[in-house]
């Protein structure tokens, strides 16, 4: 029997509990059938990272009609790797869907981000593939005003697909309200982070170093950035690429 | 006084004591100071991971005359961050080099290995970064026959620099004594990895997963690819950039 709804596979970097990916569940859930393959516990940071020398684990949460939870130990990049071979062999997602995050992934932060490593995992085994993201790290954050944006960009992928190699990273600003501005789209705004050490002195006598740090917008007045976007309350989304070639650099050959 | 060295940051993913790492200090001491900052042991697949939540250590490990070895218990993002922070306070580095990687990193592997992701944290802070691995993942390599290009590629990056937000990933196949077929400017094959989880059963009676699985080729006819250079015998450079817009899509926007 052929099936009525799409499945998307949901993933995220912030563990399964986290407030996003279950408000992002009950935005999807009315359209597709959903299976979720999430870590078992926060793991910020970790991009494209799998697990090369540890043993895996997956568990079932739970599940309702439409609905499947599943558990790993391991990084986001695993879980759909997990899901795709183990919990999908007779049916293929027709999408993956990273998030909802909690914080920003904008400009560089798309390199260290496991939410963007879940979409670049789906990407890179051909599955049209988006990443939403809030500029909010609370751990209660709204994500509501976010719903209509979801549905619309989840329902227009799930129709008209995406072009081979090229996964969606969304984000959204902390707007009062639903007052956002619009919807732009927009490419990847240079910048960097700084002061990201601080030392800390251990009772028993040694230092020890957190990584913190704040971000630094390059081209703050670029308007086709989505560090701009996300500063004038739009909502911003960034087409991304599994090919990072230089192509410009082999056509004109620097060296 | 006036330095009359340049300084070059190495870090990889194989530890600070494996061969790779060991041998490109040799190769490069000769025509710069060198400092290292790589992981205390294995961290293949971590990607540009950092580590947001552990506590970091930083121990010198042994110390020469133009030469200086630290290790992490971080990522190798981390590593670089940590030496650039902390280890470079007084002079920045002129480059950042990656390896020498136990391993291949053509084509999708850009994403997954951790040698690539010192190359993007260098290219992120704006500092000319090289990546070098070896198609040959045994811990006794023969690295040799890499040493003149590995010689002629940091001595032309030092001179002439990279385009701002690129690095290269610059790959070896395995040749018989030094016969390579020459040097070639690549970009990413299309390719995906297949069968990547393993299924065991622990004795106490679940199943845990190893990530393993084998790459695949989708366009083994593309001359212009790295995983056709590295097939045929030469040497591969694929210029590798920080932005990882889509740049079609937003002129051409298909949603």
């Amino acid at each position: 029997m052929k099936q009525k709804k799409p499945l998307i596979l949901i993933s995220n970097d912030d563990g399964y509990q986290a407030k996003g990916i279950n408000c992002l569940i009950e935005m999807l859930r009315p359209m597709a059938d959903i299976l979720v393959c999430a870590p078992d516990s926060a793991r910020s940071g970790f991009s494209c990272a799998f697990s090369a020398t540890t043993p895996l684990r997956l568990n079932k949460q739970w599940e309702e009609e439409g609905v499947s939870v599943w558990s790993s130990n391991g990084t986001p990049t695993d879980c759909v790797k997990l899901a795709l071979h183990l919990l999908c062999k007779d049916r293929k997602p027709d999408m993956v869907v990273g998030g909802i995050n909690h914080g920003d992934n904008g400009s560089v932060n798309t390199h260290y981000s496991g939410t963007m490593g879940v979409v670049m995992e789906g990407a890179m085994k051909h599955i049209p593939s988006v990443a939403f993201s809030l500029c909010d790290q609370r751990s209660d954050a709204d994500f509501e005003p976010l719903r209509p944006y979801i549905e619309d960009i989840t329902r227009k992928v799930l129709k008209q697909g995406l072009p081979e190699g090229t996964c969606l990273n969304v984000n959204f600003p902390i707007v009062e309200g639903d007052d956002y501005a619009g919807v732009r789209l927009c490419r990847m705004a240079k910048g960097s982070w700084v002061n990201e050490i601080t030392t800390c002195h251990h009772p028993r006598g040694y230092d020890y170093y957190w990584m913190v740090g704040h971000y630094v917008n390059d081209e703050p007045e670029a308007e086709d950035t989505d560090n701009w976007a996300l500063r004038h309350n739009y909502v911003a989304i960034t087409p991304t690429r599994v090919d990072v070639t230089d192509h410009d650099f082999i056509a004109h050959c620097p060296l």
